[in-house]
């Protein structure tokens, strides 16, 4: 059976697991405070360009919740995103169970509306409502769509505009960065705070957390404690991160990812149903085309509609080429 | 240098690394619904010889943070604990941070009175104050000291009789049971839940949290995920754990690390402050001699005083016994 | 300057107000264990002719979470409304700061759509979602409508088809009573917990939260004192409450201001915006119109529009008829 | 049977009730806004002879965590105190419940031990530990002592070396000022927010909490209404605290009580346990006094032992002094 299900369904990538072993033998002080994580630390600000923060956490949602409370101190501040955005959708309330609401917009498809933000801050007019201190979101987007530099730049001024924290989810920002050509640097010069995922690209866990912000910076520590984040082995994280930053491999691997989703929407462009230009692919089948191709094709059902299916294909850093094109002759036959 | 600061201070045992390796061409379902996840859970159900739940998560604190939040349902329901112990002391206020209070008794080294549990329990007698429902402890404790058998029977009666759910902390329960001589099966027959520690033995990261009461099982993949803990790939867990259990390689493990430790105590007896039989060995050095070895010898300060200072010294799964000799040497000299 | 700008705008009704000077040189026992509390709780179970338990709480908010709070257990467990509810916008984020996420519906007016509980609640399918446990409304809603008779037994009916608890926030649930027809017993026959608000009927502070399920009524004091709820002088609520139900005088004071409010709707009928039969009268005025009446009548900008702003006119239990009438009078001219 | 119990045993003082009557036809403005509320934070404002801002709560507990919340931010951020305060024992966990840890020092008797603060603070030194933000005390203390100004001098400059902002709770503050001779204005000056106790003293309800330090005023009415303490008739509480206030009436009531508690001092000193001179008095009575007296005064039992119990008996600002002398004539008959 082919996996196109999702893009982290492998342990990760030889090469970074082999480095786990490379370093085995070397003894390190713990939580953060080794060697390897201040070589990490100086890497991310010369590929920033910028003085920044760095720690590795081990999953997205975490990285969500706790760089967001970092953000909102009392728990009358809230957070801005869209209706299907991760943290409002997906987290089984981990963001509200640290005690934050989420404000929410209609989505265009899983894009913000630019447009509506000043509109909805400006809702929130006293202390008898929540108070908008910050706003998330995902790029690339649930549904693989990337913001381009010119809307990231105009979200970063209403942000200013506002007094709002401007927070990205990066758990596919290394694919985002692949297909729309912008870089870490162009992310770290718009935003408070981001993230650049690793286990949607072949790191077995791991997202690295950057702080831009100087106000955001001190104590962060104890709030990664504080919100269970901080891992003994801090040391871990940051040699898998360094070889996934060093010479762009990053890119290498995100590249490889959309290369093959690049090659579905290629050839499945008559089932296409969602538009975007990452290393995800949905597709409208009817239910009975579904009905031949799911034991042969594991895929996500996004959508499931009295007659047809939103199927959602995922390439991941490692997927073959031969995959993708037994895959698509199943889909087509 | 010698580095006996620590036993979470190398990436892991080779031996598991490379079963991340061996099996990184392998596609798994996410979210630990996949196949070594499941043969993990056969595995400690064997071992346990019960009909447990288990889960892998990151790290110690998150493990006892989300354990005990399945035990404590309403913000006014808590926790009896000892002063000293992990969750009062080293979690930067991370249970306090999920609503919940700590209440700790004074410690006789690092473990519990158990003579006072009944007391502290009936101090909480009405709705103005905190409702205790659960009891935590630590085997092996902070101070490296295990529970025996009679005394875990005697605390397991007592939280029965009080209607308490007892709650294990096993960051070193390997060394414990290397130590003492009791299995999992006789952890698993005793408390409501419980963990495996694989981050100070050997693994990257991990804990094994082991679920006993059929009361605690219901949804807890909900409460994981709202408290930060769901792991995008549960599988690389399981890899860990499964290799880590197999043919008792834990307890292999653990007892090389407290074989070193008795070498330690054998050559320092003259030095040594706290009992204990595990993996750690606290011993006293006057500031002089103190600073000497201090360029020499990695090691945890544990207490300042005027004229002396208690040194903490660890050996891990993989401290080589040519160190441990030459450490001792260099104390006594 | 006539006050038709809310209905707590004075201190409250002299009659139960003399009740306190009455009952002044009495000495109670504290925290609600008193006398009057247990009059009053043999009062509401006559009244709602069922064994349910009562408690006063001093505002609608903190009714609303704690009320919520005992019905939401774990922090993934979230609560279905309406958009515009109170508890979503205009409570500050109070729910959320304890842990759990508020899901809404889009309101018809102000009212729930009762075709789209059973999808709303069926899009969170697993465990990477919110868990719904609890339907919340307001009757009369924020715009004053009343839900009927038999809405509230369809909604009554697919919460327990759903296992969801149901819950009424009844700030205003004297008028819808007056309005509707139906009583506390029809109410405690359908919902799992509702309040009687007293603090927009006459009341200087004070909502009788009501627990009809047996499920929900274990050590609720631990909650109220837990949430900051619990008040010293329990008994003074209950001096109140007891005034309040005793021979239907709230039936009579929920009436009057009712009675007012058809007034204006009688004579403003061209006016008229939103239909209701309660206390609350929409009405819509061109801004030439507003501007010459704002000095004359105190009100609540309920929507601002470019040439109309929507008023929201509110009749008390001792707002005078000649007011009404005078009113009336400076918007017609 | 002469009730000597508490000191909130009844609705509260005459004159006070009575001016709720009196401004009963007035309309005012919701939440604090209008002219009473106001006229009382200017009322403060002389009072303290200092830029304060002025808020009343409904009761202690509330008021303590609310308080404290507008200090601590971050939920690692922790608030030092005596083991026999309040917020530790009596308020069933309300703090922890937002999120904060309580760090408790052992008490002398009801007190602060001054001396142990400083390394109670230097105990937590890094972000494994909770970070002390705030240092909580209540004055008078649970066993009605006074802290003497030169004490609070102390403690306000350990405060401001440490960089812990001070709260004072004051839920029998009037009876300390009363009883040590020091003003309001003496606390405002040596403090970051304090509270003066109604419900103690003649009041149906409500603590006005005043914040000294700039810092913390911002934004207070959000954390209000989102720590469910906003009260719908803010004027209300504002026109019983102002005839509270005014012409010093509180100092008269508290006077009264503490003379009558003086009296029972007086003639019962040879039972006297705990020394204090406020309107609690603690007397220890073998269990067969205590057995011949318990129906005829009511009292709390503070303490039970084998062979005697510590009785607490309060004298209230209406206590009458015939009352008292009967109950000295049957304690020691």
């Amino acid at each position: 059976m082919i996996n196109l299900k999702n893009d982290y369904n492998t342990v990760g990538d030889k090469k970074i697991l082999e480095e786990l072993i490379k370093y085995s033998d070397e003894r390190y002080v713990g939580y953060g405070e080794d060697t390897k994580s201040k070589e990490l630390n100086s890497l991310v600000n010369n590929i920033c360009n910028k003085d920044v923060d760095s720690y590795v956490l081990a999953g997205g949602t975490i990285t969500n919740v706790i760089g967001l409370n970092q953000m909102l101190k009392y728990s009358y501040e809230a957070v801005i995103t869209v209706q299907s955005s991760h943290i409002n959708v997906h987290e089984t309330a981990a963001l509200e169970a640290t005690g934050h609401k989420i404000i929410y917009t209609p989505n265009i498809l899983g894009k913000l509306d630019i447009s509506k933000i000043e509109e909805t801050y400006n809702n929130f007019t006293d202390n008898h409502m929540a108070m908008p201190k910050a706003l998330y979101l995902a790029n690339a987007t649930e549904l693989g769509e990337v913001y381009t530099l010119a809307e990231l730049r105009e979200i970063s001024a209403i942000c200013k505009k506002l007094g709002l924290y401007f927070f990205i989810d990066g758990a596919r920002l290394p694919q985002a960065l692949a297909s729309a050509g912008y870089s870490l640097a162009d992310i770290a010069g718009l935003c408070d705070m981001f993230y650049l995922g690793g286990t949607k690209l072949g790191l077995p866990y791991g997202e690295l957390l950057i702080i831009v912000n100087d106000e955001l910076k001190a104590n962060f520590k104890y709030l990664i404690k504080n919100k269970l984040g901080m891992l003994a082995k801090g040391f871990v994280g940051a040699i898998m991160f360094n070889a996934f930053l060093k010479d762009d491999y990053y890119l290498e691997l995100a590249n490889h990812s959309i290369s093959m989703a690049n090659i579905i929407r290629d050839e499945l462009k008559d089932y296409l149903i969602y538009p975007n230009t990452t290393n995800q692919v949905f597709i409208k089948l009817d239910n009975n085309k579904y009905n031949n191709i799911k034991d042969k094709v594991a895929c996500e059902i996004w959508e499931s509609h009295n007659d047809y299916k939103v199927i959602r294909l995922v390439t991941a850093f490692n997927t073959k080429k031969e995959d993708v094109l037994e895959a698509i002759k199943i889909i087509k036959s």
